[in-house]
């Protein structure tokens, strides 16, 4: 992700912006991270492309590097800057978000794990449309979650809230779907059961999307907005106009 | 939980002390409100309690509010008290503590909510002596896990943690026998299914205990323990008796 994050224009040649440049640097390259992996799990899926699966475990362990080093730079700013206001808030959110950035690399993983331990059965292939769907819908979240984090765009963030209420509907539907096809097909239970595991990971992915997004109008706007509904949020962001800067 | 956090002795009358005694008080209310909602929602579900199911689902907003106004207390902290060392580990432990106390609550509300859904159709109970036994287990953890977090006591959060391995490898046995069910009564499925969820969630909410006590080895030693094995923990956690203060 190329976008330059605006917070680092505001502080001019102070230490803070130094290295909030340097974690969110790092922070970005871990979501560029994670996001491919999540493509990368759910072609491995659907092309049974072993190699890709074990990729996807292999890159684990710098996303989980990546995690403890964010954490300690944050440590570090909070404990040498103090600092203040957005600022404060910007450094809270991307300790909150570096925890979901982690735990989709994570599903992502066990989405990798259960495509290599179907590869050997490829008979059939139910849910898998579903699964392309529902994992095209959440790689765009994290891509458009952590492009509104990174240009502190309160706008996009609403958006990815919104696609997530989306793929909430989609995985009950596809959850449902694939039910009916195990009590008519009970010789296929095991296979379409880690189908279930793939599709629920996925949504998992979606929440943690959202969560992010949320975190973006935290840092903007200083409102909490979790476990609000989708028209309070709006209503909120769009009223609040004033940053409590 | 009456124990008194040993944090609180060692700064004499500083505005710090108050202020921590306050988003501490908040943190375990809310931990033992979580702690119960995993016991009524395990309860539901094998007894049939539908009132306790919705019980559970009730405090759900409670839970919510408590974890909002921790995150301000500690926002506040940050940026009035600026912590250092032992202080500021307690401050960031606390705020991942809570996002993790929150999500348990999450999932015990998705374990009231299938217990509801299943009590009109009580025929069979595949899978509820296990979904008992790895209950308690998670119930047992996530009260330990407060514990070891409100005395600062690291023996206690490396039992949590190893008690979290033994969940791991009982909630795979049971998808395992759960899964033959399955296959010989078919017409079992959506049943069998909804105790799957239920051992799922139960697994999540080890994971959640687990890492709160993580977060008590970084508080006492300063140390970022996540993704490293049960044994690079201990012998961390013993070598280093030098507590970074």
């Amino acid at each position: 992700m190329s976008v330059k994050n605006p917070m680092l224009s505001h502080h001019i040649s102070s230490q803070f912006n130094e290295d909030l440049q340097e974690v969110n640097a790092k922070f970005m390259a871990m979501g560029g991270l994670v996001e491919q992996q999540v493509t990368d799990a759910i072609h491995s899926l659907l092309d049974n492309d072993i190699a890709l699966s074990v990729d996807v475990q292999y890159t684990e362990n710098t996303v989980n590097r990546l995690e403890r080093e964010i954490d300690e730079l944050l440590t570090i700013i909070l404990a040498r800057r103090h600092p203040a206001a957005i600022d404060l808030r910007m450094v809270i959110a991307m300790s909150k978000a570096n925890t979901d950035l982690e735990r989709i690399g994570d599903e992502a993983n066990k989405i990798a794990r259960i495509s290599q331990s179907l590869s050997e059965e490829r008979s059939t292939s139910y849910g898998f449309m579903e699964a392309r769907h529902i994992g095209n819908q959440v790689r765009v979240m994290i891509h458009e979650a952590l492009d509104a984090f990174a240009r502190l765009d309160t706008d996009q963030a609403l958006k990815v809230l919104r696609a997530d209420a989306d793929t909430d509907r989609e995985y009950q539907s596809a959850t449902r779907m694939l039910m009916t096809y195990m009590i008519e097909d009970a010789r296929q239970i095991s296979r379409v059961l880690n189908v279930l595991w793939v599709l629920r990971s996925l949504e998992r992915i979606g929440d943690h999307a959202r969560n992010i997004a949320e975190q973006v109008i935290y840092i903007v706007k200083g409102l909490d907005v979790r476990h609000a509904s989708m028209d309070e949020i709006e209503k909120k962001v769009h009223s609040d106009s004033n940053k409590s800067e």
